[in-house]
């Protein structure tokens, strides 16, 4: 720590509670991801958007980088303080404002989890349903546009968030959207904060959709032969028009993993896990239906459920995939790949990641939210391990290029972050000149999470950007 | 036409084909509404996106104003050439690109017309469900993030378009987005083009969900005692989780103008009109619990009907609302109100500007997508008569007023364009500054649209947003 930094540390002790020790730095240095950890210098724990739009002056006038972190759970670097700087823990800001069960709305502090909106509006009969797996916050969500499981049914977090509030680097509080259901008022700027990475501003609170909890729900896991055959079989459901709740694919490598760190004992071939909601009698339905499309593409079992106990059982093999994988090697971290596609284009793309996966020594697996065309390869590795990690990285870049080629993204949830600002720039190289007019418009000192969605200290002259 | 002029014409003569007779002129001078006519010095008629992009590489040079126009089908002035120029008309890009029936999407040109895309897909089982009433173009429709009956199910128009191909001012040619369902990459330029009014760029080129045509349908039409009991009726079906295709209102006095406009006959008390759609027996078993329901909310009547004719039959009075209400004054226009609110304040709002419209000399009625708390107040009147344009004027003041002070919005569908600049300062003024900062980013010659979504002449100095 540097005079100059004592000097800042200081200031901000007027301002806001201030934890410069060892362990609370440690704590913040990293996100759940293979990606080398940095320290804060501080961590600040605002309890009000007042205190953190006075950090935000504050450290917009010393030019000094603040990190927003949620619960950490990102995993493409997101919250790795890589230039230092003040990391803003959101923990704090943990009320739940209001619950409308009439409006099918909820008011949250960014702080707050996922899990624990769930808690308080269940007992109402609603659920919030965008499911990333992690009990990250709703802020954090909202910043990288978070999706997961149910992203098929409900859409992810910018079919979700109705309002926001945010601070921008220079203090000032914003409200974008309203707590009507649509409106058509003036540019989108909640959508452009939504999926910013925190690189923008700072969003303190959200007015959320929610949704009735379904009367009825179903889970069917199936097994098929080949992971073309499953994908193929997903495709067919969505093209016919099967409202499926969730779509979840498991390869059979995560399935072996899933079976030797869980003794779950299933058939060691790929999967789906199929989930239908709504009222009884559709479910029942759809049920019927379902099974006949998946018989016709191949699949050698058909296992249903609608107990919510022995949902919650059938689900395990996908909620457990990732540490099931991570079980796999000691001391080892996951680099998580997350690529998505047109659906038709499902079944080559995950063969080819496939065939590249086995091609190399890496250990790992496939799963994905296929309904999507959205998969993931998990690679397990050493961090330490230079050799693995440069196969992995090398594995990502192909699966990305290959995703770029039909048309797909290179990130379907999990968003940029530090890893993957080369792949968005092959991505929309025409786009770039834009992203930095609006990095220099709300944040023209580059103070908020440098680093992370476009690269770090890119002179940009205003102006330019349309004659670029 | 001044010598300058004639300098400007004939340069864009050899870019694009171009129309400066009277009557082309005349039929790009006004939309559908009550706002007043002015012509642009010119018509154009791109036939690509290369000559869209020579068109305002050209009038960026020279600083003239470019005015994008579809079907001249919007509400707010949109299409009209407040400063004259050039008006961009997209009709000869009409080109289906592609249809793609296992991804459920279709790639238009943005001069293809809602029916138009209807028609092509349909006899693949397939529709596009985003249904503003008239036979907008798509590219209009993502202009002003157009939503309509089926939104409460399906989601507007940024639901709906994966990617897009734009021109910016400069002449760049961009494209956001990819054809993948879903992806976190980047910021969410899409999302500010849509909606942006023609402000920012022109869309050329967009790709867009299809969903499969359902199975079963079914409308039940449903007259209540008052309005308050429909619009509460209606809340509580959402509260329910019934899931509505549509939910629309029409007071009693849309009622009687479609009687005598139709001879429909129907019971002179407001109507809820609604649809379902899924599996039949999905439909059947929701049917039930929506009679029930609306019977325990006092509706006095519940006539359903589920084949094809006959709905359309039953739809008739929705869609005949407007020209019955404008049959009702010679020479009449409609202005049309559109606010939304959350579902909860629906009754009251409702209510209020119910009592506002009797309060006037005004005639006219009140329509709504009540399932998303959005109402139209539409009055009819002759544009040339003073007194009752400002009485109407002062009405819609009024209904905004009433729907920002529930969290509302001044627009749920039909956007701002020059009609409620200044309904949107109210709305979002701490948003100003950015909006401004994104028009200069995007449009820093202000050429596009100029006088729509933001005011005219605004001087903006950019980097001062963040301290503003």
């Amino acid at each position: 720590v540097t005079d100059t930094d004592v000097t800042w540390v200081t200031d901000l002790r007027n301002l806001v509670d201030v934890n410069d020790g060892e362990s609370a730095r440690d704590q913040h240095a990293a996100d759940l991801s293979f990606h080398p950890p940095v320290r804060p210098q501080v961590v600040v724990y605002p309890e009000s958007t007042s205190e953190v739009a006075a950090v935000l002056a504050y450290a917009d006038r010393a030019r000094i980088p603040v990190i927003p972190f949620g619960a950490g759970t990102s995993l493409e670097g997101h919250v790795i303080p890589i230039s230092g700087g003040i990391t803003l823990d959101m923990s704090r800001l943990n009320q739940i404002v209001a619950i409308r069960p009439q409006d099918l709305t909820a008011t949250v502090q960014a702080g707050v989890t996922r899990l624990q909106l769930e808690s308080a509006v269940g007992p109402q009969g609603l659920w919030f349903p965008v499911d990333p797996g992690a009990d990250a916050t709703l802020g954090g969500m909202a910043a990288t546009n978070a999706s997961g499981t149910t992203t098929i049914r409900y859409g992810g977090m910018r079919s979700h968030v109705l309002e926001l509030e945010a601070v921008l680097p220079s203090g000032r509080i914003i409200r974008a959207g309203t707590h009507a259901i649509k409106t058509s008022a003036g540019y989108h700027i909640g959508g452009l904060l939504l999926g910013s990475e925190g690189t923008l501003g700072v969003m303190t609170e959200l007015t959320l959709r929610l949704h009735p909890i379904p009367d009825h729900v179903a889970v069917a896991r199936v097994p098929f032969p080949t992971i073309e055959a499953a994908c193929f079989a997903a495709g067919t459901l969505i093209a016919a028009g099967i409202q499926l709740t969730r779509c979840e694919l498991l390869d059979a490598a995560t399935i072996e993993a899933v079976n030797s760190h869980t003794n779950a004992g299933l058939s060691r071939t790929p999967h789906l896990v199929l989930e239908l909601s709504g009222t009884e009698a559709a479910v029942v339905s759809e049920l019927d239906v379902v099974r006949e499309f998946v018989r016709d593409d191949g699949a050698t079992g058909f296992e249903t459920v609608s107990d919510p106990r022995a949902r919650t059982q059938m689900w395990a093999s996908r909620h457990d995939a990732l540490m099931a994988l991570l079980a796999l090697t000691p001391r080892s971290k996951a680099m998580t790949m997350d690529v998505a596609v047109p659906i038709s284009e499902l079944p080559a793309a995950i063969e080819r990641a496939h065939c590249a996966l086995d091609a190399t020594e890496l250990r790992g697996g496939i799963i994905g939210h296929v309904g999507d065309g959205n998969f993931h390869v998990i690679v397990v590795l050493d961090p330490a391990d230079a050799t693995s990690l440069a196969h992995a990285k090398s594995l990502n870049d192909r699966i990305v290029e290959d995703a770029l080629a039909r048309r797909g993204t290179c990130t379907g949830e999990h968003g940029i972050g530090s890893g993957k600002l080369q792949y968005l720039e092959r991505e929309h190289p025409d786009l770039l000149p834009l992203y930095r007019g609006i990095k220099q418009l709300f944040d023209p000192n580059e103070i908020m999470n440098p680093g992370k969605v476009i690269r770090l200290g890119d002179a940009y002259a205003p102006g330019n950007v349309a004659s670029a």
